[in-house]
């Protein structure tokens, strides 16, 4: 724990001075960013800024959508980008960053980060998110929160939970089962929340399966401070508490912003009428002093951060999230690095009006903003030519075509054509979803008017989740640099011209059409119901289950060196439960030059009771090596590593049997594997009339007990394959209501009740 | 109404006299085939027995599973060679066929038709049920009921409802939201009832949304007697009540088969403790005693069938069923049918031992049993070579290899090879679903054995659900026989000598692989849940919206013709909900030989408000037409056939604008097509507090109301496009809570219930 935990004031001191009134005021806000302060017994109020990837404060105290003007402050990297570094090491810094400038602006958290999966590409708000993968979004969070928190200011981990999309956010039902919830949507929050402790969780506008999440006992209590032992406070994200009452009951300490005073006023109301217990009103308001107190060291002290420093660091961020989807070879070499940066035409209206932030409540003013074409001017020394090929709006075609034209005479007689494409800024933004997948048809155009003319294209890309790529056939290189923040232009430039190599990893499958992605006809959904109708397949999950082509797979990034995998070796310690399996390969810089690469650990288990996707991502490893250099990667994959959600029991299990270790560079470049034999956990659930034959048998209690009741009655033919198959799958209960076996009903209650006396080293639960 | 309707005995004064413990007696079975008799009364007992393609009349009584031998009956084609055909008159006469044959054994009801739709290829039962699509289920199970009820005897629909696989089915939930329930699997249903009324309708195994179908108050009365009028009896499946009161108070009449005097026990014991309302028992055996008294005409007359006419009728139906896949030409011509039918060699087991119905309840004991290699000797007066090539069961290798060596040196100088190939009988029954997709490996092999040495090669399949055609391109003709029945072999005879031509189209998608089908990865559920994750989009509205590529499409299937549509015509009449649209396309026989098309029209409704699948058949029409013959077919699309199901409004709604019209020879073969103006339902629902603005500007009143409140705040900056678009979005309430506009909650509350009161010409039902 940090110094930020030495407080101003005695929270229960200060809890037992206050009035009814004075509590339920407390638990929501005093305006549209800080914390109802109360004069009388000393509690200041406490500011707190949206983020996530930099820091939004609001000049004048609020306007009427909190969305005005704000102070500059370094705009990092959004967390597409910085997710794709698969850095932890990098993100922490960046958190330091964050904190420091939250703390220097006598702010107490910083309203982030997110880690909602992308269920799918077109969630408006994707760019604020890190991945398909929940172990990714996970590591990544718990870096960033772990940074922020490092400077003595809270995060607010957002948004909790199944928030996968913006249409309708404020009122959709997430319709998800309980299997999938726990295996895709919730592990990244629990991930964060038990390394890390936020200091709050936001939880979400949405509803899942038809209760608002301010109002869900079981995600507010059950799931996150009952199991995952979450200590800090749970905020509402803006706007999302429509009945403060029950969402006090169920976990939600602090409504924000400011909703009048009835939200209030209703809290008194049911405390006097005894129907909200006062001990649930004083533990939330017990949590907002304890977080006003414990950020107060920050927030009154000086501080300060260097804006030089700190737009470096954004710039290094952006590079290592910087995915070279291809490089093919032109004329014998690939055209990255550009082997004469000199000598090349930049095409596109991004390369000067760089796209590098998204829209919305995560909007940051810069310190500073750096473009491509000025830096790659800056870095070459040399004044390239330029021409915009489009408007990104995508303007009057009179416009368009003058523009085009001057781009392809430019092209025809360039070395190579840099070509800035990108997502319009109205695409992506909180509160609404993409209209689309593809870039506009404007740049499709412009990229076929160029390859046309000039075989060495490389296209680089400015977007915030996946665009699909039909046309990059026509570009022989293509880098995806994201949303990569105010140091976005400079860090393209390291990376074309190979002063830094580009690091990045595909945090989302890149899919080849809408059509084939896992929500397509289950999204954005309907009359307030969307149905997670793909459960956990989700992302590579669904890709590589259903073996659906993709344009590129998660995990796929190039690099500019190659490396090469030795045999994994992948060793079983202990059983059921407490299994875990260790890890070891080794990696060789096989390159010319220093590079990374992000070693990724795949399970498999062809065995399993349920489907589960054809692999999953467990861990992963970013490690740099100077060429030729050799290193061996050890990682060991925890009990639930190797377990699935069971929907029967309601708990993970570990099913065992032989399970398959992948190692590799994507999830579809598998290098090496291991096979190993794990003892599953015994899976008996209790007995019951209505479990069957083969459920009956599989039980070693029930099987003995049963047994004299399950042989055939006398002259009954002999039963063929079909009608044992058939029986197998009968409920006791209805062989017996058929008449097949001297035991009547109270019989059969008694066989049961014998059965479940016994222990039989099982669950006491149903599997049923 | 048939003469069956004279009743032996007055139901009403039979009810009068009733003791309670006969009347709990009266709603379940006597023993495995019969209801209750009262002799004191003079009610008897009445016989039903299983179907659907034939009576399954057990000769003893009853054994365990009432799947002992049974009394020869005309075993006519399964429901997916029968709805192959698409043709209603054909069908009609099978039902006349089938109700002679209940009567001529004095039985009451006939357990069948099943006209669940088939969600998966590896559904276990698929074979009893007709079309992945509601159009075809309905029209052909209607036709079967018609048929059936018009001797005199009784059908039972079936499986009532969302029984769509069969493991678990005693159990599993199927858990599948209203709009997908209302047009997918309700629908064929509800053609049947409202349009032919049969006596009774069985309810399924299976849990809807958590509640046994059984035990389900809005299936069985709200929809099925509410909605849809339903006069006759519901029972249950046998084995399907686990807890008869409930059910009695949901709408089930009766339990079958007997099950103990307990179940009989708990209603007489809930009558006298008031927690059942007599009247609902009475209900119940009213509907019991009218069944038997309507029925006792037909059971107690005398009765005959022709069994030769009936074996005739069964060769007609099966070679009307049949599909011819792919026909393509050798050495300039296609090989079907068979130019010189006396020089073909014969290949495969199933041509001498066929396989003609599925295994379980449906299973016949047939009259007699055509062979194909007989019927084929037969029709070309020749002796013609046969190697069964291989073993059903799939064998010793040893055996197999030597048939298969036998087999292709057999073929290797054979004019053309009919090869017949199909499922194991193993691999498809009521009970359990199906292990796989594909036809087993011994046989793919001998295929590409013997068509590695004689490339005029037939393949005729026998399976009763689709399989997937890996190796088709190997066979230049492929004939897909279905499930025939017993006049199957001298059917497929028929088609290949071209004495007849195959009759059938595919009412289920062939795809090309299991990754690809729509419940792949739903199926078949885990824990007692099965999630129907993919919606409304079943079969070809699946494969046609994800654009998926499938092996032959739904509504595919060659004649030994061809034929050419003129112009569709497409006239809308009305609107709203009280549209509909005359449809007129002229088709000509364009080939040289008397042959049958099957006129297929579709409907795309591409701006309705929720995702709607691309395509979905309304209506179609079989014709039959000389060489150069026209004929101009007219249908009337109705308003329900321009409707989908309304989630929010909860009812059928014509949402209009520009819709498509589509005529053709299967789901992806469309031929002409008319686009035509639909003027759509007002859609407005009630307004909340929790309506975006967007919602509040739709609405007439609501938009009148709101506008002074929705104005920009002084001083505010001007929204961008990203802004206006997250505003649209926004329910009233959250954009108050931010301070917005001048009005307080009490003030909201007030606009909500002043935009409500006055009319807005809409629905009152809430949308939101």
């Amino acid at each position: 724990m940090t110094a930020s935990e030495s407080t101003p004031f005695d929270v229960e001191k200060v809890l037992a001075e206050l009035t009814l009134e004075e509590k339920a005021s407390l638990t929501s806000g005093s305006d549209f960013w800080h914390t109802q302060p109360v004069d009388r017994v000393g509690v200041p109020a406490l500011m707190v800024t949206d983020g996530p990837h930099g820091l939004r404060k609001q000049v004048a105290s609020s306007d009427h959508l909190g969305l005005g003007e704000s102070v500059p402050a370094t705009c990092f990297p959004t967390a597409a980008a910085l997710g794709s570094s698969w850095d932890v090491d990098l993100v922490h810094r960046v958190g330091e960053a964050l904190g420091r400038e939250t703390r220097a602006n006598d702010v107490g958290v910083l309203l982030g980060p997110g880690v909602n999966i992308k269920r799918t590409p077109l969630c408006g708000r994707n760019f604020e998110y890190v991945s398909e993968d929940p172990v990714v979004a996970g590591e990544i969070g718990t870096a960033l929160v772990d940074g922020i928190q490092s400077q003595g200011v809270g995060t607010s981990l957002k948004h909790f939970a199944a928030n996968n999309q913006e249409t309708d956010r404020l009122r959709i039902s997430a319709q998800v089962d309980e299997r999938t919830l726990r295996e895709i949507y919730l592990p990244a929050f629990e991930r964060v929340v038990t390394r890390a402790q936020p200091w709050t969780v936001m939880c979400a506008y949405n509803k899942v399966n038809g209760t608002y999440a301010s109002q869900d006992p079981w995600l507010l209590t059950t799931v996150l401070r009952d199991e995952w032992a979450f200590e800090g406070l749970v905020v509402s994200d803006w706007g999302a508490v429509h009945d403060r009452v029950p969402a006090l009951a169920a976990g939600l300490d602090l409504q924000m912003p400011a909703a009048g005073s009835r939200p209030d006023d209703e809290v008194v109301a049911a405390v006097r009428a005894g129907t909200l217990d006062e001990a649930v009103l004083d533990q939330a308001v017990r949590r907002v002093l304890h977080l006003v107190a414990r950020a107060q060291p920050a927030v009154v002290g000086t501080g300060t951060f260097d804006v030089d420093e700190h737009h470096a660091l954004a710039r290094e961020a952006a590079a290592a999230g910087t995915v070279l989807l291809r490089n093919e070879p032109v004329d014998g070499a690939p055209l990255l690095p550009l082997a004469e940066p000199a000598r090349t035409l930049v095409v596109g209206e991004f390369a000067r009006t760089p796209r590098y932030q998204g829209a919305g409540s995560s909007q940051v003013n810069p310190t500073r903003l750096d473009d491509a074409l000025g830096a790659l001017r800056a870095a070459t020394a040399a004044d390239l030519p330029f021409e915009p090929g489009f408007t990104i709006d995508g303007g009057p075609s009179g416009d368009d075509e003058a523009l085009l034209a001057a781009a392809v005479a430019a092209a025809r007689d360039a070395g190579t054509v840099l070509l800035f494409l990108g997502l319009p800024a109205p695409d992506e933004s909180e509160g609404y979803d993409r209209p689309r997948l593809g870039l506009p048809e404007n740049q499709v155009a412009a990229l076929a008017a160029i390859a046309a003319v000039n075989p060495r294209v490389v296209v680089v890309l400015a977007n915030g989740s996946a665009v699909d790529l039909p046309w990059r056939d026509l570009a022989p290189a293509v880098l995806e640099t994201w949303l990569g923040g105010q140091a976005g232009g400079s860090a393209v430039a390291d990376v074309l011209t190979g002063a830094v190599e580009p690091g990045g990893r595909l945090t989302e499958t890149i899919p080849l059409r809408l059509q084939d992605t896992p929500a397509f006809g289950n999204f954005p959904g309907e009359a307030g119901e969307v149905r997670y109708g793909e459960g956990v397949l989700v992302g590579y999950r669904w890709y590589d289950t259903r073996e659906l082509d993709v344009a590129y797979p998660f995990g796929h990034g190039l690099g500019y060196t190659t490396f090469a995998y030795g045999d994994v070796v992948a060793t079983v310690r202990g059983e059921g439960a407490g299994s875990t399996v260790d890890v070891r390969v080794t990696v060789t810089n096989t390159g010319a030059r220093t590079g990374s690469e992000v070693v990724q650990v795949y399970v498999r288990d062809p065995q399993a009771a349920v489907l589960r996707p054809v692999r999953e991502l467990k861990a992963f490893a970013k490690v740099t090596l100077a060429p030729g250099e050799s290193r061996e990667i050890a990682l060991t994959l925890t009990a639930r590593d190797l377990s699935y959600w069971h929907p029967g029991l309601r708990r993970w299990v570990v099913g065992g049997g032989e399970m398959v270790v992948e190692v590799g560079a994507s999830s579809r470049d598998v290098r090496t594997t291991s096979r190993v034999d794990v003892v599953g956990e015994p899976l008996w659930g209790e007995l019951g009339v209505m479990s069957t034959i083969a459920e009956w048998l599989a039980h070693p209690v029930g099987a003995r007990l049963a047994a004299p009741y399950l042989t055939l009655p006398e002259g009954a033919p002999e039963p063929d394959e079909s009608m044992q198959a058939m029986i197998q799958q009968m409920p006791i209960k209805v062989l017996l209501d058929f008449g097949f076996a001297p035991l009547d009903r109270d019989g059969l209650d008694a066989l049961v009740a014998a059965a479940n006396a016994q222990d039989a080293s099982g669950s006491g639960a149903s599997v049923a």
